[in-house]
């Protein structure tokens, strides 16, 4: 049993945990939001008072906070006396944190992969390179770190899991689909920090095929999807976090991540990949001043968080899941569908932080239930799906699935 | 009678106005380059040196300034005894060049109109904002200031004053057709520095039309040109420096500046303007750096100069003029055909920069001589063409015509 939570994090991801959090804050304990900017946080409280999200009276407090400066984060765990940090923060910051939760013994929830700020699209498996060296370190020391626990990486890999576990004998193949079908109605924006966000399509494309890693350019495969709600779709082969720990832990059936992109998506994206916008290395300009031209994009593109406002539309968000039942052939599809419009209303944010922000706040009622509070390094995958998907199912992520019989709600 | 010339500039238009000096040094006299990077300079003279450029013995010196720095400017022009100065520096320098030269007694020529960093695409005519200010003062000090004597402008207000006075009793309409139809086999570039480039096309587009300034959205008017050599092209209703001078001095003709884009180009341009990667105000990035977002996009292009070896295929620039002779509508168009790879064989330049760098050497040998030492201020299209053209002729940018009979070059 463990309570009080420390979120780390001050976008629109961070605002979801927060609401969330305070809808739940009677098995949750305390919070408490540290950022480098703490105004972000005092405008997340803000939200959350406004929209008396408190399931009953308590603390809510907002910090300054360098994240990167592991002392310091430390020095807040302490002084917070959080048992569970949940870290929305950018990707850059996972290790940081997660040293900070070891050398103080709280439980670790994350929702993306570890980034180096110079690197892009390391050797696979990605987790290898920095969480997983953690790992015999936090069994070691009874360490819960819940890695990837948001939507996608997250709650796709407990899909992945159910469909293991109760709707196929042998898994063939798992391919994870992502569609925001929204629209936000701006020339052109990223639905979460555009820095993180074209990082990922920068590089080399890992999918996990035949046992083995293979390589793709971006937007080299595309396939029409025929989904629930959102209809005909087409979606690109990425690399994603998912893929590199689900390629560990789904016996060897082939792992392929997949994400829906609008033309002028790629045409943006290519235009600037092309000129070299979207480096991650320092240019000089003709003034001589040193600049990360992502970083510049990223200041010109509108705040994912301020997109709620005006997104409309709906995701679709699930695991097809193919492989072999009573032996014969069998593919599932368990999907989730959200919609912005409702997420705004709920929690002031759009759809996209809504389905990445709610499930680390499952993952961490059930690291203080104790269920989840497992001691040790875990992807989603690893640890058990029901209770996961059954509070999803209740705070605002139903889990549906489409089979044989057509789709519907499951509960367990 | 005056001699000895300073060229402002270091980039590949000021590699071409060295060659060509170099070429004419028994008229010019001794040659001075000055840039805030000497080794720009250095590599220039370097240039001319392997290709043997200078007609006779004489001096041939390189010289680091920031033109920004009106002293500074004042101290080199005497130094160096320089009675000429080409000053094809950046467009921000025209106002401090000038004042030097105001001062000093000197005679100035650009290629280009003033621009002020913070602003853009300022009221027409643009002229009037800063040069035409200087006008009198000039006219006063028996000062020589030929301004816009690169191609566009410049060559193409020769062509315009040449139509008036000797293809047409009455001019009704300009327009001006600036096509490149060359190829540098880069996923994007531009032929000069991408911020100017820019900046001409993220303004609205005026054209002098019925005696009024019309105002159209860049990209809005497009219209094919059937032209020599380089034959049917999209060209587009642009803004442009000469159309603020010759709307002055065409009689009340329309006046409208057409240049190619493929459409490669305008979507690029229309993806960095739309993500605001154009913009020329400064932008605060999450680290707390502020920058130009169009310094940045500038960085991370090819350096014009760096185009060269590598471009192929020829531009075709001209003026469509179109009035009564004899009582009858007619339409004359004068123009130049340039090659890439001859203008990178001869000087080491791309075609865009030696277009737009042997005219001004052109305006100082007419200067040296006398027959444009003019002791005012003066747009290309109030001086004599004959004797431009005749030496363009002679130095590399021939002129053509094509009317009723055909297509021939002209000869004065």
């Amino acid at each position: 049993m463990k309570k009080n939570i420390l979120i780390i994090g001050g976008g629109g991801v961070a605002q979801v945990v927060a609401h969330k959090c305070a809808q739940n804050n009677d098995v949750l304990g305390n919070i408490h939001i540290a950022s480098r900017t703490k105004a972000k946080c005092d405008a997340i409280i803000e939200s959350v008072r406004d929209k008396k999200a408190m399931k009953q009276p308590g603390v809510l407090e907002a910090h300054a906070l360098n994240a990167l400066d592991i002392e310091a984060t430390k020095e807040l765990i302490r002084k917070t006396a959080a048992e569970i940090v949940i870290n929305v923060g950018t990707a850059f910051l996972n290790m940081s944190v997660l040293r900070a939760c070891m050398d103080t013994g709280v439980a670790y929830i994350d929702t993306a992969i570890h980034e180096e700020p110079g690197k892009i699209c390391e050797t696979p498996p990605w987790y290898g390179n920095y969480e997983w060296q953690r790992a015999s370190e936090c069994a070691d020391k009874g360490v819960t770190a819940i890695l990837g626990a948001g939507f996608d990486p997250g709650v796709v890999n407990a899909y992945a899991r159910l469909a293991k576990d109760d709707y196929l004998d042998t898994v063939t193949d798992v391919d994870i689909v992502d569609i925001n079908a929204g629209s936000h109605g701006k020339y052109f924006a990223t639905n979460f920090d555009p820095e993180i966000n074209f990082r990922e399509f920068t590089g080399v494309v890992y999918s996990w095929q035949n046992r083995q890693w293979q390589v793709n350019k971006m937007f080299e495969i595309g396939q029409e999807y025929d989904l629930p709600v959102v209809g005909k779709r087409k979606a690109y082969l990425c690399g994603h976090d998912e893929v590199h720990s689900l390629a560990k832990n789904m016996d060897g059936a082939d792992v392929r991540f997949w994400m829906g992109f609008s033309d002028h998506y790629i045409n943006v994206f290519t235009v600037l990949k092309g000129i070299g916008l979207l480096s991650e290395q320092p240019i000089r300009t003709a003034e001589g001043l040193d600049v990360v031209p992502l970083k510049v994009v990223k200041a010109c593109l509108p705040d994912p968080a301020s997109l709620a406002p005006q997104y409309e539309g709906k995701t679709c968000i699930g695991d097809f899941v193919k492989g072999l039942k009573d032996g014969k052939e069998r593919t599932v599809f368990i999907y989730n569908v959200a919609d912005h419009r409702q997420a705004y209303d709920e929690v002031g944010s759009q759809g996209i932080s809504y389905t990445a922000g709610v499930p680390p706040v499952a993952a961490a009622m059930l690291v203080a239930s104790g269920e989840w509070d497992v001691k040790k390094m875990a992807n989603v995958e690893e640890l058990s799906p029901k209770p996961f998907l059954n509070i999803l199912n209740r705070i605002g992520l139903p889990t549906y699935i489409r089979d044989e019989q057509g789709e519907r709600p499951l509960h367990f």
